[in-house]
């Protein structure tokens, strides 16, 4: 293999054969092939992308580079899911339960905070003494146990994917729709899936905002879930504002557990129950996403979702008590409420800009070397569309200092445009792709 | 500096200011930024180009990062030539010594084999005690004595283009215009140059076959040597076939010594003369090609070029006896004849071919590592256009073994093609870019 040659192809807008392409992958996660030659290839393939051939073929070399969470001998189905990174997304916090607790097994690889998004990983941890650094085999005990394991990404899984996307993010290649697609789904194949939903957010505060882009990374995925006979459906968000009022890290598991008690903002219990609904319909629990939503709202109101988060917290080492009792989560020392400065109607919510708010104040990472606070963020109550009063409440600032609560103001004053009339947001749930093809779902 | 940021502008269509991408080079230059990040960069620039200013910034930014040759205290003119890279081109061999003779000071920076072209420096070693290695300090004192020095290279001359060569060329980055124009450029005014010829190289032997890539490149360097007030000339010269006779590196430094006392191949011949007129006019030392080409060849009449040859070999280290017996020249121990195979006339003499095979004969590097041997190569007598008949000798091969002959048959079965009717071959000098225009040349 001659890594200049290989280059030269892609760049020249050829395309690789897969003895060349695994061969390549493998190498450079044997550390054989320097990070300066990938860098290069990773940017002609922003320019020229991958066929579906190459991107199967690079999903199956980042899979083969490690070992797998072998989970196929449970009898039940495996289904998990996956969201392209939002403000305010605590869905997976109830997914993930709710879920386990109606039979299907979840094994669940999430991440931390990546640019303006939250993460996974670090909302869990706001819970007291919280894991999510398991290994294989308490992951793969864990899952046999209660159906459930959140987890972070291991050293074992994957580790091509994990060379490489810490290179991407280096090298400005993190946006190409063959790459993020083979990375999500080598993670997902490596879990022993039987079936995925995907979250894609549209709107501002995506990482992919435009439709078109998120629709082939859509067709995507399913091309090679379909290569493993794993279904895959997504969902199309709205993320030109945050979902749910909580946007930090405590504020978010609290909102999380107030669904487990049958609250929550509605958009993001809604966002929630059609995620859910689609999981349990390929879990094979549900035979129609109306029966889903049926067995979901039965789940929560018996309680025993909220009980299946207790579980999970217990078997991870945390501090299960604060699904009863919420004000056992870090608390922040300062809190001010935002008030409307006009009167007018709501026109945005810039999610970025309260993504951003809430690493100033703490609460994500600037390098991933950086500690986070989990008790500061925002939790807005308003939304885009509603019509204000000024000096009507719109949100809470949590924070470490006094001092702090004035980055959150600037940030809500940033964040929140309020006009003279109504503007039109994105629908909450706009599409929904399968391997059957596009929906587009009637506006709510 | 935040070089993601500005690897995304770059990826995106944008261009960098001044300050940041001078930063970016000397920081690389430094060793503060990463290969991987200067790979995707340069992998950008490959797709997105570089401006004008850009292109300049870059110029300057290498030239920044090292010392200078500074030559400006001499009362001469002092004017380089540089070729884009071919095969058989030992004009340089000639032209220094020619040039130097005649009252221009020639600080000469050469380069090694490349790919499937030859390099100045591994020429001028086969030339015994030959050294090519000099100081900075001992190249100017050579130009101030004798005016001229043929040296490789030096670690304190540009050192940022020194190091992103070697990654462009592990990266399929090399074919560049606006990178390849501020290397060479940056080099060249590292020399205090007061004057520049470029030999374009056009045809299937050339790094840049297409002769718009090639003006565009000629434009390039003829813009940055204008922010410096030093005028540019290039010439467009045929390299569809091996320039000249000799392939290899003893043999070319024998047809060179051939051409400094009155003989040499014609096209040889033809190609040095319209690349010196054009360095004396710019020297100031002829008013018009014409008259340089008297003084050229009264220079070697008079045996004062061939003379001058001597005193740089002397200065350099070497033996100048080479001058009047070129038989003290490394000798290859195995030669043959190379017959036509067939009647007919000669199409094609593919300069790829032969250079590819003069690295198999072990005449040229496969790694920077290997050794040369300086004795092998070829002397390719016939020319394309030539109307040969069957067992006409065509070529000698020189090589080390017996057994390596077939490999130098090999390759010259592979090289020359013999065909029914003759074809059209590029015109050996065909076009003359300066900064008032593209001239295109009468064809001989």
């Amino acid at each position: 293999m001659i890594v200049p040659r290989l280059i030269e192809r892609k760049r020249s807008g050829g395309s690789l054969t897969q003895d060349e392409l695994r061969e390549l992958v493998l190498a450079y996660a044997r550390d054989e092939v320097p990070d300066y030659q990938m860098a290069a290839f990773l940017m002609a393939v922003y320019f020229r992308g991958l066929d579906a051939a190459e991107t199967s073929t690079l999903m199956e070399a980042m899979l083969a580079s490690g070992s797998r969470l072998d989970l196929s001998h449970l009898p039940v189905a495996r289904i998990d899911k996956h969201s392209m990174g939002g403000v305010g997304d605590k869905t997976s916090l109830v997914l993930a339960p709710l879920i386990a607790s109606l039979g299907v097994a979840v094994p669940m690889i999430s991440g931390r905070g990546l640019g303006h998004t939250g993460g996974t990983l670090d909302k869990l941890e706001s819970i007291p003494g919280f894991q999510t650094q398991l290994s294989m085999e308490a992951t793969r005990r864990q899952v046999e146990d209660i159906g459930c394991a959140l987890i972070g990404q291991t050293k074992e899984l994957v580790p091509a994917d994990r060379k490489m996307y810490a290179l991407r993010d280096s090298t400005a290649t993190i946006e190409v729709i063959p790459l993020i697609a083979a990375s999500i789904m080598s993670k997902k194949m490596a879990e022993s899936l039987t079936g995925l939903v995907i979250d894609i957010k549209r709107g501002s505060g995506s990482f992919l905002p435009e439709l078109d882009k998120g629709l082939d990374l859509a067709r995507a995925m399913i091309g090679l879930g379909a290569t493993h006979g794993i279904p895959v459906v997504a969902l199309f968000t709205a993320m030109d504002r945050p979902l749910g009022h909580a946007c930090g890290n405590a504020v978010e598991v609290r909102e999380a557990i107030d669904m487990l008690h049958g609250g929550g903002p509605p958009d993001f219990v809604e966002v929630t129950f059609a995620l859910g609904a689609d999981m349990l319909v390929l879990g094979g629990v549900s035979r129609t996403t109306d029966e889903a939503r049926r067995e979901m709202a039965r789940a929560i109101s018996s309680g025993q979702a909220a009980e299946k988060f207790e579980e999970i917290i217990s078997a991870q080492g945390g501090n299960a008590n604060v699904v009863s009792d919420p004000s056992l989560l870090p608390k922040a020392s300062c809190d001010a409420v935002y008030e409307a400065p006009a009167d007018g109607f709501i026109t945005r919510i810039e999610p970025r800009t309260i993504g951003h708010g809430i690493i100033a104040l703490g609460g994500g990472r600037r390098n991933m070397e950086d500690t986070i606070d989990p008790s500061v963020g925002f939790v807005i109550t308003a939304k885009p569309g509603d019509k204000v009063t000024k000096g009507q409440p719109l949100a809470t600032i949590y924070a470490r200092r006094k001092s702090a609560l004035e980055i959150g103001r600037r940030t809500l004053q940033d964040a929140i445009t309020i006009a003279e009339s109504a503007e039109k947001s994105l629908p909450l749930i706009s599409h929904r792709v399968t391997k059957d093809g596009v929906e587009e779902l009637r506006k709510k």
